[in-house]
């Protein structure tokens, strides 16, 4: 017999040999059919693959990413043995479950091309092989085994791969006619798969290096019910949608220029605005908590980067530095604000009574991307952090956590994002040398964390081993309106700046002490905060911070003059307005603007001219009926105040 | 005889042969004492030499640059002679009449190392030498015998100087016992330099080559009258006192870190807090002409700065390209914004009706400067430029230039700049082809600012060939409160850019047809204008751009719990308030900050406790008398509504 610890730390005892399909099924036969992974002692593993001694494990639904993990790895192999039987003598690269789905890089040798049309077809094969319920079989092979057994296939890609790992540790698993070098888990056999999409194909360059030959990648996604599935692709259509650069460029927020470089946003003006009112936002919000704003070059010398680390780290993969015409200076391109205000910290004396000190800088940074890696303003080359660093004492860092996450939740609401968790990331308990910061400093740092998310009530996932190694961090992960997470704030204690730089305060006892340092930005960036909005909003922002408030629809061109005295009595408000000056019907014009996703609609015609009114209607939301001008003015206010106030609450 | 011509179009016949100083004697003995120069023809001339054509001239006095210049260049020749017969085989390098007296670089030899104990003695020499009232003689000489003059001295600098010269325009300029090199002119004798005054002793490079020799540079400075000197050197004194760098320490308003780099300000949070207050007050100024905010990136591809130009005309010179880690791609730090702006311009079509467009970004841009050349905020390799673009119809610039004209003077006026002047540079009348852009368009151009300049009443210098060789431009120089001089603001025209960014709207014919573009910036840079207004108002700053406004003052410890309350009442007003708590005597505590140039000072005790009140001083100004809190209030506010309401007058 072998003893069983569950998560809730009860345990039971099993025969020898016993497998987490088995353990489920000894549970509920419900739960025997939801299982579709283990993590035993740490490991994940099959849930048909014998338990031989005394475990502590975790069985792995499809809600759990464990249990989607293997459900969408087997479809990978699915899909290989699918190509394969398509494509004789078809090359295999690497084919991993991702965060949506699964891919597999092949290659088809320099004849076949495979297109959009033919992801049918091979979609039908992996059906048949679903059909066929075939098991996945796992089993532990020598290296040289191995190397013969795809020496014999001719796959070099796979012998590579093999090449780099240790003999002994090394696995194939099999399912019907097709066998791949594999490290698991996998579902017990093919037949939970119920829904199949393949969903695009793209080139892949053969580990990553565009030196090499250039793959197939074809991306596909699974399913274990119909439904699933067919919510799944509606939702991919209301994204598609919803994309900020499709969004971006119908609004006029940004763009981007070859000339001036891939992944370097240029914000139009009425994106220039809206950010800019994000950024008073949040300068407001921060002036409140006790931030001093400070401003910073965009670039530094080496030496900067050499004290931090990040030359050693990074600079290889970054953007070179920057020479200088005559005296052999080198300065690179900052990727982050932090060493600056390090050495604006190290500018002058601080004593205990000084801390926290908060320096706040909206500040761009620069970080190398491969350019096939660029996406609108999510993925970019250059972005504005909303960034601050604040300096404590080990004994503030509960306080000023408890403050970081009131900003962060007073700015969710403010822009409408009420689903969210939080990500704790921990030390890994059984590896603490590789972290930088005494025992002591740690252990307050992480409970300080955990107690400030208590406190505040914040639904948390705890992470062990997710800590950076120079402190444990804070993350906020959103939902948007159609499902999709997006890591937004994060928080995140330092222990490794502050000893690299030697920032010191004077404590009570007269002493030097080391602060501590947090890092911390509640949008991210600018630029991936208003991606995120947008495609969150689909472009419909809330109403203070709407590019275009207001527009004005004179029914025919002898009601402009009217318009542009309404347009103007608005703006002198702060109420940003247009007019629809086209020489169209009214109501081309009401449909026209709807899509414009302009919140308020003013209609004026002899009848508005003459009472002083205006034809009142609301995006999306039809007539609202007609006001005077001053009416409206302060029924829009009133919107705004009222949407401000409710979050005002502190 | 020959006819002279005089500025003012008046002519005279004189004898061939008569020199400059003979002409304004015939006019009035009181002018031949004070001409120090001519301009002959359009050429600098000596006064003591003779013309031998008809001519046009203008006669130089102390007031002109050209008389100064005279002056000062033989005060260098002086200076020289004094030295060399102080330090016999000491070799000269070049010795210019620079914006404030002169210099001589000097090498001395490897033992002699001349200190400011030094330079007493060499003034004395100088005088000795005026009282010898020995003449300035010129005289042409050929190349070969100056090589030989000056080989014989074994003076290599001059050697490498004439080399580089044109056999027959060589002249030598002899006085008492020493001969130079030189292009003159010069006084006509020494007994005019009444004071000297040596001022330091530096480094310089031969040639300005960090590879060479180098030299030891003494600046000095002459004047007619003894009293003109003493009222240099008090103003030097009270420039000392207000030294930017100086006050900005004391302010604690910027800082600079070796390891970010020289010439890289980091703002401090006081500092950075003024700087955003300027920039949100030109934004609102903006706003109301009509501009709209754009925002672009630091860098830029290498492409975007070879179709500016900017690539081959300074990328040798400049911070060189970043390259990155796999693609061979090449990035600039952007010296400036307008590239980017082009492309904003050319990211969408436009209409004649559309123009003008005005894109306004403070935008920091990098420009490399040797290290030797950086000084405090006004010689920096960071900066952010107020810069705005403005694309127009060419019949749409002279309301464009007053439009910005008005923007200017609306700054000026806010920020007490109330002594400045403008100059207008035009083309070169004789030599047209140097410039791009059309002849029509540069009349209309050109025309347009004298136009816009005389519509607003502006005093005008018009310099003709100081035009860029892509447009006319307009100057603005303001003096400070202590008489110097510095340039401000900018408007310059574009022909150039539209040209090589290929802008075009579509005109009321339908055509495509090229926009001007105005660069223009009212501030320059917001470091060097913060500079200039720190040595302007020695960090006096008007009331409502003060980092902080009111310092509260308890008279003893017990008094601190109301101090907080006062404090809190008025930063919730928006008036920005520190408590000085340190335990110090009262008027210890009043003479240290009014040193830190807080313009109110609120004094509380027991007797202002118990009336609810502040007293209230003014920094500079004394004792202002009892008043309760909200009376203070009222009376803070109205000053500096007052201050703002007197420039809001549009």
């Amino acid at each position: 017999m072998i003893k069983i610890t569950f998560p809730d730390k009860n345990t039971k005892e099993f025969n020898q040999g016993i497998t987490g399909y088995e353990i489920a099924k000894s549970i509920s036969p419900r739960l025997a059919k939801e299982v579709l992974s283990i993590t035993v002692n740490g490991n994940l593993w099959d849930i048909s693959r014998p338990i031989k001694e005394d475990a502590e494990i975790v069985l792995h639904k499809w809600e759990d990413e464990e249990g989607k993990h293997a459900f969408w790895h087997s479809s990978a192999h699915l899909m290989a043995e699918a190509l394969e039987s398509l494509y004789p003598g078809i090359k295999f690269g690497i084919g991993p479950a991702i965060e949506n789905g699964f891919y597999y890089d092949v290659d088809l040798g320099n004849e076949k091309i495979l297109t959009d049309a033919d992801l049918p077809k091979i979609e039908q094969r992996m059906r048949e092989l679903v059909a066929q319920k075939n098991t996945y079989n796992r089993k532990n092979i020598s290296k040289k085994e191995a190397l013969n057994y795809f020496d014999g296939k001719g796959d070099e890609y796979k012998l590579e791969l093999i090449n780099d790992l240790t003999d002994g540790e090394i696995t194939f698993y099999s399912q019907g006619n097709f066998t791949d070098l594999c490290r698991g888990p996998h579902l017990p056999d093919t037949s939970p798969i119920k829904a199949i999409k393949l969903l695009s194909i793209a080139g892949a360059y053969w580990r990553g290096d565009e030196q090499r030959k250039q793959l197939t990648r074809i991306y596909g996604i699974t399913f274990p019910k119909k439904k699933m599935l067919d919510e799944y692709l509606e939702m991919l259509e209301e994204a598609k949608k919803r994309d900020h650069r499709k969004i971006g460029k119908e609004l006029q927020l940004f763009t981007f220029s070859q000339k001036v470089g891939s992944g370097l946003p240029l914000w139009l003006p009425k994106g220039a605005m809206l950010r800019d009112r994000l950024i008073d936002f949040l300068k407001k919000v921060q002036v409140r908590y006790g931030y001093l704003p400070v401003s910073t070059p965009h670039i530094g010398h080496k030496d900067l980067y050499v004290t931090s680390g990040h030359y050693e780290k990074y600079g290889k993969d970054s953007f070179q530095p920057i020479k200088t015409p005559n005296e052999g200076e080198e300065f690179l391109l900052k990727p982050m604000n932090c060493p600056h205000h390090c050495e604006i910290y190290n500018s002058q004396q601080h004593s205990y009574k000084d801390l926290p000190i908060r320096y706040a800088e909206f500040g761009t940074v620069y970080r190398y991307e491969q350019s096939g890696e660029l996406h609108g303003l999510t993925r970019v080359r250059g972005f504005t952090q909303d960034d601050a660093h604040i300096f404590c004492r080990p004994d503030q860092l509960k306080e000023e956590f408890i403050k970081v996450i009131d900003i962060i939740l007073y700015i969710f609401k403010a822009l409408d994002f009420d689903n969210f968790v939080t990500q704790i990331s921990l030390r890994d308990k059984n590896d603490k040398e590789k972290y930088i910061g005494s025992d002591e400093n740690w252990e307050k740092a992480e409970s300080a964390i955990i107690e400030a998310t208590n406190e505040k009530g914040l639904e948390t996932i705890i992470e062990y081993g997710e800590a950076a190694f120079y402190g444990p961090k804070l993350d906020f992960m959103v939902r948007d309106a159609i499902g999709r997470k997006w890591q937004l704030g994060t928080i995140q204690v330092d222990y490794n700046l502050p000893e690299r730089f030697e920032l010191t305060y004077t404590g009570s006892d007269n002493q030097k002490h080391r602060p501590v340092m947090i890092h911390r930005a509640p949008f991210g960036s600018m630029e991936r905060f208003i991606a995120v909005l947008i495609e969150h909003t689909a472009g419909k922002f809330p109403l203070w911070l709407a590019p275009d408030q207001v527009v004005i629809l004179p029914i025919s061109e002898k009601h402009n003059e009217y318009a542009k005295k309404v347009s103007k009595i608005l703006n002198n408000s702060d109420i940003r307005t247009l007019i629809d000056e086209r020489n169209e019907k009214i109501g081309k014009k009401i449909r026209d603007n709807e899509l414009k996703r302009i919140p308020y609609l003013l209609i004026v015609g002899d009848n508005e001219i003459q009472n002083e009114e205006v034809s009142v209607r609301k995006q999306g939301d039809g007539d609202k009926g007609k006001m005077s001008i001053e009416k409206f003015k302060n029924y829009f206010n009133e919107k705004v105040e009222n949407l401000l106030k409710s979050i005002d609450t502190k």
